[in-house]
């Protein structure tokens, strides 16, 4: 198989640990501090409530195909990709946001369920989910 | 800044080509085939109506950080950032699909807006949106 590389876009800045917990992580607030040679590509961002933030699990070293979500032996095992565990192949974490504020390469957002210092490797627009898209007649869905 | 090296788990396969139009990308159906060594990672998938497609832009050899929407000059140039364009600093694409049916390891799944030969990056269970999720109580964003 190939190999893909890649480079962060910039990196979160939050109180966020390794220890602290889901719902602590899903409530917290990032400053998401992009490199400066790509702070053009923020341009109209600033429209968006919600965004999707991609990022690297950069403190992660191993993997685990069949997981108890959330390390908790009391739930059936599964398969990693059946959960959003950080253990996965790519070590990779997809997550909507909701934009709060931006001022230059800065941009401040809250539900970031990542820890200080992760690498950020895209920004998107949040679209509408398959379902909601179907609904609204795909509006939004297009590659730009 | 570091640098990440990630390999596909797998690779998309369908009828999509660089020409296919948005609409014809979103209602196609592709076979996404997971390399064997990963396919106890699927273990329980089948559970998912939707999930969520981490994909690699693997034909784009350039980024544009302010683009016209569609490359359509009649659309206001706007940060790569806010589109779901392909030239972006790491092509990478994120999309919701459709699980039709997996078997072994081989996945059908529909609305994949990818082109034959794309390498897959990650599959994930596709989770509420944040709006959907503060609805639901958070149900379901939990990391595993």
């Amino acid at each position: 198989m190939q190999k893909i590389v890649l480079t962060p876009i910039g990196y979160a800045h939050n109180a966020n640990r390794p220890d602290t917990p889901s719902p602590e992580l899903q409530a917290s607030t990032s400053q998401i501090i992009v490199d400066e040679r790509y702070e053009d590509g923020l341009m109209g961002i600033g429209q968006n409530e919600f965004l999707t933030i991609v990022f690297y699990f950069h403190l992660v070293d191993r993997y685990e195909l069949r997981i108890h979500p959330r390390g908790d032996t009391s739930r059936p095992i599964t398969g990693v990709f059946n959960t959003r565990s950080q253990f996965r192949p790519n070590p990779i974490g997809v997550t909507v946001v909701r934009l709060k504020s931006i001022e230059g390469n800065k941009l401040v957002v809250e539900g970031l369920d990542a820890v200080d210092g992760t690498p950020i490797l895209d920004i998107k627009p949040h679209v509408l989910t398959f379902d909601e898209g179907v609904k609204a007649d795909g509006a939004g869905k297009d590659r730009a």
